[in-house]
């Protein structure tokens, strides 16, 4: 993982705004007002997947394909495009 | 809302699932399982978005259809629409 | 369906997409560059069905509300939710 | 490219789908049904493009970490994440 504290700076924020969103539950807020901070929740946290999965090719991939090992290498290939599909659908 | 309990339940577990990323990222997890866990909680997210846009249209767009409101019953769906957008992008 | 004329104009934009990808395929183009017209074109695709939402919002959905008839009024919004799933993953 | 003709006959296919949404559009068929077939053809849009993905790693992402070049690993790893970014939104 690059920098590890980026990483839990962004989730503790992500854990907040799930409590704010209890909150406008709470409270009744206005369902479109509700609506467009899950929104924000969501795009903050495929930006951390999106971190994850370039940390997996930086070092996961590059060291396989470094080491020579062709299997080693196509599995994490094949781990990667796996993450990204299901993060696409 | 149709029901406040149900979606503030569906927050808390979304809530903890944000702790536990935490948790993983803390203990440096392999980055494909926290990217796993990134994708269910993105999922869960996107669920109680799409019940809160069902909610919308039952009952403020339904609400302003029936009160003959041509302006209210488009500002309503142009809501919805723009909020589908963000959430599809 | 609000304007025919307009969404035949940009399903036949994206049929032009549609081959000129054929053609960087082809000419076996940078990747990198397929992907961004494969992005584009995506993008132009989710733009028509927002677009289809919307009409059925305005149309179907405001209809059936209008009508009084209960049955039919959540049966259109059920059909636009999950329409919003399928489209949002 | 892995398969040239793979992708050929695929893009050939989503190239129909185009003309068969401009046939329903045309017919004036029902919203939610274009929509559906909108949502096939975005699906199918999407697997060219995760394809496309997993042969940028596996070749250029790949060829890069072996040849020992940093800048160029690095700068290939930033296309590819760029790339999923698109998508992804």
């Amino acid at each position: 993982m690059s920098d590890k504290d980026e990483y839990l700076k962004r989730l503790r924020r992500i854990e907040g705004q799930a409590r704010g969103l209890q909150r406008m539950v709470e409270e009744e807020k206005y369902c479109i007002d509700i609506l467009t901070q899950v929104s924000a929740m969501t795009k903050a946290l495929q930006a951390v997947g999106l971190g994850l999965l370039e940390d997996h090719m930086s070092h996961c991939v590059v060291d396989a394909a470094r080491s020579g090992d062709e299997a080693e290498t196509a599995a994490k290939i094949k781990e990667a495009s796996d993450a990204i599909a299901r993060f696409t659908r």
